[in-house]
């Protein structure tokens, strides 16, 4: 298969780990009889500098064109940088939430895993972990409080500003379904979190799932409060297994989620659309401190390309063999810094890159 | 002191808690010659019985006419009970909303603090916890979306929700002094937590507090995105003293947080308007499964009537008396379930209130 994949290294260490991603998907090609081409587009601080828009119009179409995006990172330090002295519109995230809306990539899909080597690293006890943590956020990514109307008024020498919720039945509709499908391939246990007991926008939700969930008998379906389902996941993670969650909700137990995991640094997330277009790339930033130095842990970018491959070029075959190379570089002892402890065998990102490869 | 207490002992195990916290009150009086009296009003599912309204008018105008008012708890289980199948503003939590608002209940304190000798129900390994977890969030609680206007319509024959996200610059200066004066009295850190790479509210939040942080040159300002607080409180959780945010992200974080000191049933908190008045409730739930069993942790509720005396009546030296009470209680090996571990002594609800009352 000929794939023609568009790159966006992005910030900070988005660059580094890309180029490892990319050297496992060209041994995958090598080894499978794929082609993978690249296209570099500029997206975040890296495209403030040379364009002064954190995304032009040129490059999210080069991005629409192509059969799936790979990103790195956007970003620098927030209030400590030239990319942020400027309006919300035209600093390095932006061009994030914009590519997300212009791609229509309503479906954000964040695993988090705690694999049993890195169980060192969980913050957790092992009596709350239970028999292991595999959970899946499958967040709304185009709608509510990120895309909703917004302004800030003056009014009798008060400034006020205001952010707006919205959701429609087709929004919720389609990433419940999105939300389901996936359950059906795992452990067939949906928890929707909402926020019913205030807002309305919280009940329209919690219908439409209910109706959805007509269509797969086979799933179990719960309601959590955010509030409760923040507590849980501390508590008692591994009763997880399929989270579905509105966009702002999603973003707070997502982050709270990989925590659990103990290393951001593992883990991968797919944005796609109604086709079998999407969007890859690491859970975690750009990590600005550690730029160029071979630090980056590049697995969270390596496991997206191998979500690429599964959700958007349909070759589970192929990921498969990404995520057990990985596992086999764990099993073998190689460890980033993020992620290194006590007796293991310490790596910088491109030879964990090399060390995937090796075992495709 | 001649103090005039509303309770309101509420739905589940409200009414036990309550009782127990009214005797360590009295036991307060007798020895530090005050006398509290109380009225009690009805809020929530019980009111929803006998009134068919989650809140009268006449019971919040007798709150309102009180020094403070004591909360037990209110609700039942959603979805499983007959005071749920009605409109939102029909339902017991509806009360616990309006009297927030019609009590201009801005401020809600809620402390998260662990306790030596309940290390054990942490769900998070001493490494973690480092040198140890004492913070307090402050929650704004009368603005947001929870008060925003909101409205469900149909558009050709499509169902939309809209939740409105407003705060004006005294809103957020308010809260924002309280947090500033707490953290006077503690270890001189704020971390305020917003989502000001996306919201235009949580912009001018940052900006408030930024101006508000000028008038206390000693204190340390941090602001965190949501999402990053919702990873940090897991993985370093002693990095918090005082936090301050909005509604719906202190509904969030401040449940996240209960659950790392591993017991709901310790927390107190505190909901203060302008002036001293204040509501008083510890921060979990009605838990209907277990009321009327002897089994609930009154401990909670016995904390939040000794925030009730500190914040509302200025007696700092008896609300410590009651706090040494329990930590005396809790060092002589007493537990209630919820908080038992191996080589403890069980007690129920109203033992463990005569346990601590003893020692005022
Ligand atoms: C950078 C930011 C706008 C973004 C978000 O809030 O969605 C990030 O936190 C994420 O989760 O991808
Ligand atoms: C019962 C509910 C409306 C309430 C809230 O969301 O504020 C509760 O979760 C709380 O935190 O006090």
């Amino acid at each position: 298969m000929n794939c023609n994949i568009v790159t966006i290294p992005g910030d900070g260490i988005g660059p580094e780990i890309v180029r490892e991603a990319c050297k496992v998907l060209d041994k995958v090609g090598e080894v499978y009889g794929h082609t993978f081409q690249y296209t570099k587009i500029l997206m975040g601080g890296c495209s403030i500098d040379e364009y002064g828009v954190p995304l032009t119009d040129e490059a999210l179409e080069t991005a629409k064109k192509s059969d799936a995006v790979l990103l790195g990172a956007v970003g620098g330090n927030v209030g400590n940088s030239k990319w942020y002295d400027v309006a919300p519109n035209l600093r390095p995230e932006a061009g994030l939430l914009a590519i997300r809306k212009g791609l229509n990539l309503f479906a954000n899909l964040r695993p988090a895993y705690l694999y049993n080597e890195l169980a060192d690293a969980c913050p957790l006890k092992k009596e709350n972990i239970g028999d292991g943590f595999d959970m899946i956020i499958v967040r709304e990514l185009t709608g509510g409080l990120y895309f909703g109307e917004r302004h800030t008024e003056e009014a009798d020498g008060v400034l006020q500003a205001t952010d707006t919720l919205t959701y429609n039945e087709n929004e919720i509709r389609r990433i419940a379904i999105k939300a389901f499908d996936i359950a059906m391939k795992r452990r067939k246990h949906v928890i929707s979190v909402d926020k019913a007991n205030v807002l309305d926008s919280s009940r329209l939700w919690r219908k439409v799932v209910e109706e959805v969930a007509k269509d797969y008998p086979e799933v179990k379906l719960e309601h959590m409060l955010v509030d409760n389902c923040a507590m849980q996941l501390v508590m008692n993670p591994g009763q997880f297994d399929v989270v579905l969650t509105e966009n702002m909700f999603g973003d707070i137990l997502s982050d709270e989620a990989s925590m659990i995991t103990g290393s951001i640094g593992m883990l991968s997330s797919a944005s796609l659309n109604e086709t079998k277009f999407g969007m890859y790339e690491p859970s975690h930033g750009s990590a600005p401190d550690i730029a160029g130095k071979d630090l980056a842990n590049p697995i969270a970018t390596v496991l997206s390309a191998a979500m690429m491959l599964r959700y958007s070029f349909d070759m589970d075959k192929e990921a498969d063999a990404i995520e057990a190379a990985v596992q086999q570089v764990l099993t073998d002892g190689y460890r980033t810094g993020d992620i290194y402890s006590e007796g293991c065998k310490k790596v910088g990102t491109i030879e964990m890159g090399d060390l995937i490869a090796a075992r495709i």
